[in-house]
């Protein structure tokens, strides 16, 4: 094996597969990347059992690639990312010099590195499943944005710790849900489906990390995985087992009270009070009323009291307290200039809804207080 | 308690003190800030028993302090640097309403703060002692850059964790070692003085974050205490007690190598392998000759192999071996294009020094190897 690639693109292409390097994996040779040099590309895969990504660099003006000698080798991940990051050149040359003993050259500097064969490594598949569907790369980064940080982090009904993505006829509905609140977005797609799968949040992070491009992403599924197809690199994901519970009930449609809000004045107001804390929960307290919302924050030693003017206010006055970095989250994700927020009772779950896209909904539940 | 201030004025006078709240002190009123305001001016006093910092503000343009009705009060530090910091007025008012409870307007918030009365807080005796010398802002931020990083850890030997401050005649000497490395800085002073006191790095350290002027630094100190005046700041440390070593008796002043060498190319061959580590050291070895130096790191995977050309080599080969970080502080912080290092053997202290400043000495004793 002996190539010369340009250290950028050989370090962009190793930051994006190290992302799945398992440095803490019970199997050691996972915590290795695997090197493999054809005719006229190198191909580098890593795998943490969940998620397995594989990248392609092909010889273009970009990767300045030149190929000497095909080969395979197991290269430790992190020792990888470290020489080519430090390395004082712009080219960089890479050779197997006895059995899997790695070469890496840079100007003065002159790096080794004990590989391992390759045979060690698990066989991975990375075969695109039949069902597909394209989405452009922002489309799928916003659907990401909007839904994973809603996901839960307790294992201790793992279904929640992903995000579901449901398709009947054209419209896949994206689903997050830590029970106290709940994330949704809705897309039209170009064909029919029908698939009902839950993604772990984790891997969608990544893979929205990972997309560097503007042009459509393919994801392909299955019952057991599904494949991100993003120019050349493949990220695929196992799938979470279990049934995602039907939330499309627990979203209301009566309500009582409307308020319309800047967004940037309720988001700076929740801000500010954000570090007062009552036994570990940030609590807010929101009274509404045509004039005025006045926000409260209260703990022991600390109160704060901010009062914001509503574009608009329909209904009678309403106390209710919630979580004050929930409701923050979902006016931050939703992105707009005013934010509708839709009541039908103090002890209801409420919805809040960018003005100018209905196809994303945040849903919050209340807490009790009893003052 | 009255008053109005500028909002940054405020915060930068709070982030000063803040730097003494001690947040896990056992003794609770040790995590406020005492607050006084007086006929013209407000003060605040901090400290964590080691270290105790009092700032003063005046009137002025940049403070726009407008004072209503003196007072003093104890305000949570935490609490009262997230309000400042995170109001929403470049004018913020400040009031006790109720006894100790502290009232913080900004534009829309509000803010309650339940605070304690002053004389709960300890008497702090910030009295100037006789014994007192003036340095340059740069001067003394140089110092502490140019020692403290080479003080201990460890506790075992409270002395080490202390620069010690030697002066005789009107020569200050300034020292760290942590036994294994140490470094030395020179002073020239104005008038001659006899003192002989180790100062607690963590307070250098905060003294020089603190230094924003380029006015003269007054030190006074006496044999329990030692105060620095930065304009309106004071900022008062104890002292380490017990005996500082003799470490001029362990500098050698014979030399049969030396190698001069550019600071930026040893700096960047000593980083590249600055990742690998044998039993948690990161140990290079240095094979000199007139030609080349050749650097190299090992590990039981890795080797890194780097040549570097010397300016001038003088002596036979040698070949020695040292901690990679050790030599990469003292030069880093000698701040010079080129550095001179003299050695006396491959298991003698070295030292390292600038070619254009002798005031400043690096020294560093190398590890045995076995191959």
């Amino acid at each position: 094996m002996y190539f010369k690639i340009n250290k950028k693109a050989f370090l962009d292409n190793i930051n994006i597969v190290s992302r799945a390097v398992s440095l803490n994996s019970p199997l050691p040779v996972l915590h290795n990347i695997k090197l493999s040099v054809k005719d006229n590309y190198i191909q580098m895969t890593a795998s943490d059992g969940d998620i397995s990504i594989q990248t392609s660099i092909f010889s273009d003006e970009t990767s300045n690639l030149t190929i000497f000698e095909e080969g395979d080798v197991l290269l430790d991940g992190k020792y990888l990312s470290d020489m080519i990051r430090k390395i004082d050149a712009e080219i960089v040359e890479v050779e197997t010099i006895d059995g899997c003993l790695t070469n890496i050259r840079g100007l003065q500097v002159n790096f080794e590195l004990n590989g391992i064969k390759s045979e060690n490594y698990p066989v991975i598949d990375f075969s695109q499943p039949a069902e597909s569907f394209e989405l452009e790369a922002d489309v799928l980064k916003n659907i990401i944005y909007q839904t994973c940080f809603a996901t839960s982090e307790k294992e201790t009904r793992p279904v929640l710790t992903g995000v579901n993505f449901n398709c009947l006829g054209n419209v896949l509905t994206c689903v997050a849900t830590d029970s106290y609140r709940l994330a949704q977005k809705r897309i039209v797609l170009n064909n029919n489906h029908n698939f009902n799968i839950t993604i772990p949040a984790k891997s969608l992070q990544d893979v929205s990390r990972i997309i560097n491009t503007d042009n459509d992403i393919t994801i392909s599924l299955s019952d057991k995985k599904v494949l991100f197809i993003i120019n050349n690199i493949l990220v695929q994901t196992r799938l979470i087992d279990g049934l995602y519970p039907e939330t499309s009930r627990l979203i209301p449609s009566e309500f009582s009270y409307e308020l319309l809000v800047d967004a940037r004045d309720l988001l700076n107001a929740l801000d500010r009070a954000s570090f007062i804390k009552n036994e570990g929960i940030y609590l807010v307290r929101m009274q509404m009323s045509e004039d005025e919302i006045v926000i409260t924050s209260r703990s022991n030693d600390v109160v704060s009291e901010e009062r914001v003017t509503p574009i608009e206010y329909i209904g009678n006055p309403l106390n209710i307290s919630f979580k004050g970095n929930y409701v923050y989250d979902a006016i931050r994700v939703l992105n707009a200039f005013h934010v509708k927020i839709s009541f039908s009772g103090n002890m209801k779950p409420f919805i809040l809804k960018s003005v100018d896209d209905q196809n994303v909904l945040q849903l919050v539940l209340p807490i009790k207080t009893y003052n």
